[in-house]
């Protein structure tokens, strides 16, 4: 077995996707995580902004200027969007792998881009050279890819649970799918703001983004990919009152014949070899993936309304973030490609 | 001003609705609770089962045969399904108004409640007199009724959300409507089980009764009622890790035109009188009602998808329970509606 | 009975201590809140801030400089410590009765406050008129006084738990109290923070301030004035998943003989006449107590240790803040001192 | 480096404590758990019961009479107490290594189980060869072992705590600690009960077993041991709206002089080879050792009162229950004594 150790960095240490990513590559066979960077905290150790890492990882911070690129071979780049790209330029013809964690490079334009994220895109030509990191749909372009856009939390829990119909070529209306989804406090990130204030969340939950959320056009281009026509898609989010995970109920309109047996095998067949999917008997609760980097799939028809409807769970800040970057790392160094994601999923 | 004290008495104790109703009674300017049964609980004092009461309620509680029920003006029954309508059958012809608080006199005939219930109906006479005890819907037969099924809390949550729509004659897909909605635990009883264990729902989050949840035939009942024909509807019931508050999510395709402006003016126009129903120009969030009778809508006309979707908020115990109830009650005693229910919602 | 209605303003809007004092007024029978104020949402609707209100109080923002001193009989200050002063400074002799929520007077001196608070006093003027608003201790000064500060909400949890024993004369060591205390998120304010960012108060469990939070010396001197010597106490605090509730655990080191018997006369003679402090037979649960102005205290005493145990919950907006506050405006306004603050608690 | 595989068993698979056994157990480079077994689910997949393990670890239950005991080196026992006692007496001699993680082999003797757990000892000879499985302070013991009686976890959380100031011969008053812990509702079991009823505990807080928690007993024995004379501690438990976790905020009068340095040093000498303990510079959350084997301590002194004040954080399930019990059979088995459980704590 080799034990060949690849040198990791990680830009953006303040963040749950950088404490993440951590939390992962400390234990990770064939990495080593050799430098994490960040321009606010410089001069401070990692364990004083995340201090359950406290005696594990007190690595010094240091500003990105100081990184050795020359000395990695992966980097992860942690940061918000709008701030992403400019790593991105600085970094793209460096020789280092780049995972970007950010929505910078997940759509197909610059100019779809502008449209849902309403600020200008300042690296255009990244668009080429990006690969949608979702290894489900794309594990082979991801191997070759020097730059992968790592897919947004939302989108994965969605792509996931509607992919398998829409690729089988069953008659679907193509305007008739809606996800209603529900994700926790996380996803909203690490900085204090009166949405993430705890009794503005606490024994609350309510909808947000209504029919404008930047999430559906990246779901509605990867289904549209899928299919080969476009997709038109209805998204609604909400805030559940948990830090972590989020679960996706999905609504297809049928427009043919299906049964039970016939659904359930689009999904095993979907995900055959998947090693992080799994296609559960009931739905799954978001516990039970909490903490780890799998994607649990109910797929059930209802024959009163000929519709498929899709329950699923994964932990936004694992398969929906950190954990998704790093299979995405094996991949791109040619790894096993779930090793050091098997972590047991913490429940209760 | 009348003041006048009406008889009223609980049957059923032990749950959530019965302290709800005694919480709500206590103040109602007429109202006198005078009796409060329990067949379990027979000798002990209401505030032992709930402490809260501790001082404010210490009333003993009586067997039923102990009712004196001919000095009664109205008696809710806070029973679960199954039991209440052997009580309904007692005291039917009795002369007190009776409420019912629970799913037995709520459908249409003992056929579909045999269908969905998956038991035995033993008074199926009780449907001819009972009143579905929604006022926003049925108000001038609710004052004039001797027995009201009062609402389940999902129906009212979604029927207040999608009946201005199915009401106006708008072109829309008669099949086409879905209700996503989720619920806090308060809603599976008191009674301790797996399903409301803390640590089965404490950070965690799940869909339950896809497909076939009972509630969907009490809304598409009340639709059907609406637009004079069938309607076949999507219910997707959730668990949320919160004690109070249903939050429903609708959506409503639509197939002829639509605007905001015209979607706002229907949801206006349809609640104009309704002392407790909120048109909100955000989404609301459940603590916004909690504790309270208001049922918070918001509608959004989405132009991208043609759907209008609209967000509603009750506490399943007030608004989906005890309050309608006190509602109803005030409608059948012909006192002012909204008499003992303007508790401000209680947030944080 | 009396129907007159005295006026009165709420000066700072955007708190909870605002909206809780503007929860439990819009019910008081002899209030009529004609005032708000806001120096930061001036022109803003009362509901814009606080969206439980929409429909029900839509009141308009003033500056402080818009209101109508002379024809106010009750003005209560909402407001931060150190700003609060100011205002009572300026209102001081305009005959208007004020009940200040901040901490700027609570102290027995400009000295010890300012040791404590550590910042000036810019009225050290102000202490000689104040009374220390806790009913249960200080009614008959309250009564007479044209300044009440309104105590804090770890001291009234506090203080009613060892009162009885401080004040009965048994022998105890008087430097031997600690009182553990567990509080809601809603102490910290409305303001978001890390302290009360969801995920580091979701799930988790901490202590702060341990041996020197300002709240210590306010639970020392009252204790102090009662047993009319020194009290040195141990005071932790501790921040609870939950929004609102104080749970105070508190240990008095007997010196002397005891009986359960004898402490639980002590209690329940101590608290004959009080309306709002409710002895228990079980140690009391935050819940209990939510929304209402009840204080439940549970008194042990454990034989093997010689120890008096005290439970107390309150809940820290309504018993600790704004109820008391209530309290405090009806003995001002010689009216029945319960009146509008006998809401049942919101459980579950 | 050894690759020698131990084969390794649970008894009791229903549990949290089973669970979390098997969590650890399936990443742990040197064991092979072969065997789990339940009376109640024989024959159902370990999977069905913990439906996070799904496609991780699907073996079937057996009963315990299907276990190979020979072929066996380590048994942990999941089990209540009670139960537990009946499998130790059965396999005692077996020869292999049996870790018991319930109540039944931690007190000093059958005498003072069974004042504390009120019901008859089945196997009191037990007792001789039990060894207390607190490695931090019976490492030796504990390396020569066949039957070793995993601590509880409030004890582990409140012994940690305590040891160093009592081992230290500082000067103390041994009546004079005071345990305030607080807990979180895995604690009280996988089981559905009133006391873990999701509207019981969501948003509340109260104390439990005051005067009378039988794990005082366990620490006041391990004290006086350390001490070598009799210690009497007052110990209160209190159940937080958290699945995992105990805080425990820990109080001893001290009669001579102490400095904030020296307590710091006495925490980081008597803890200094300790792989689990970390001792803090801020007072620890529980999320911060979630789903770890850590311990982290603050030791506080505070001058005005001569205390020591000490906040001890650990998760109950893993360095209070199964991670503990891990760290035993490591030393049991002469591995390495972190093995296994390096597992970064889950925050948030």
């Amino acid at each position: 077995m080799s034990t060949k150790k690849y040198r990791v960095g990680i830009v953006g240490a303040s963040g749950y996707t950088g404490s993440e990513l951590a939390r992962i590559l400390i234990h990770h066979p064939q990495s080593d995580l050799v430098a994490i960077t960040s321009e606010s905290h410089r001069g401070k150790r990692f364990s004083d902004l995340h201090q359950q890492f406290s005696g594990i990882l007190d690595t010094t911070l240091i500003g990105s200027d100081e990184l050795d690129i020359q000395n990695l071979d992966v980097l992860f780049l942690a940061l918000p969007h709008g701030v992403s790209m400019e790593f991105v330029k600085r970094w793209m013809n460096s020789g280092v792998k780049l995972i970007d964690l950010s929505g910078d490079f997940r759509l197909s334009s610059p100019t779809v881009y502008e449209e849902w994220y309403k600020k200008d895109h300042t690296f255009p030509e990244g668009f080429e050279t990006a690969v949608y990191g979702m290894p489900e749909l794309h594990a082979e372009a991801i191997r070759k890819a020097r730059l992968v856009a790592n897919p947004g939390c939302y989108p994965t829990a969605s792509i996931l649970s509607l992919a398998p119909v829409f690729h089988s070529g069953v008659a679907v209306d193509p305007n008739g799918a809606i996800v209603d989804a529900k994700s926790g406090t996380t996803g909203a990130g690490v900085k204090a703001s009166n949405t993430t204030h705890f009794s503005n969340v606490n024994d609350n939950f309510k909808a947000y983004g209504i029919g404008n959320h930047r999430h559906t056009v990246e779901i509605q281009e990867q289904l549209s990919f899928l299919v080969k026509k476009s997709v038109n898609l209805q998204f609604t989010p909400h805030l559940l009152p948990v830090d972590r995970g989020i679960l996706a109920t999905s609504y297809i309109q049928l427009t043919g014949g299906m049964t039970q047996q016939k659904l359930n095998a689009l999904y095993r067949d979907f995900y055959h070899d998947q090693p992080f999917v799994r296609i559960r008997k009931e739905a799954p609760a978001i516990k039970e993936v909490r903490g780890s980097n799998f994607a649990d799939l109910f797929p059930f028809w209802d024959s009163r309304t000929n519709r498929a409807i899709i329950v699923a769970a994964i932990d936004n800040l694992v398969k929906g973030a950190a954990g998704q970057a790093v299979h995405n790392m094996n991949l791109m160094l040619g790894l096993d490609e779930s090793m050091g994601l098997l972590q047991v999923p913490l429940q209760p």
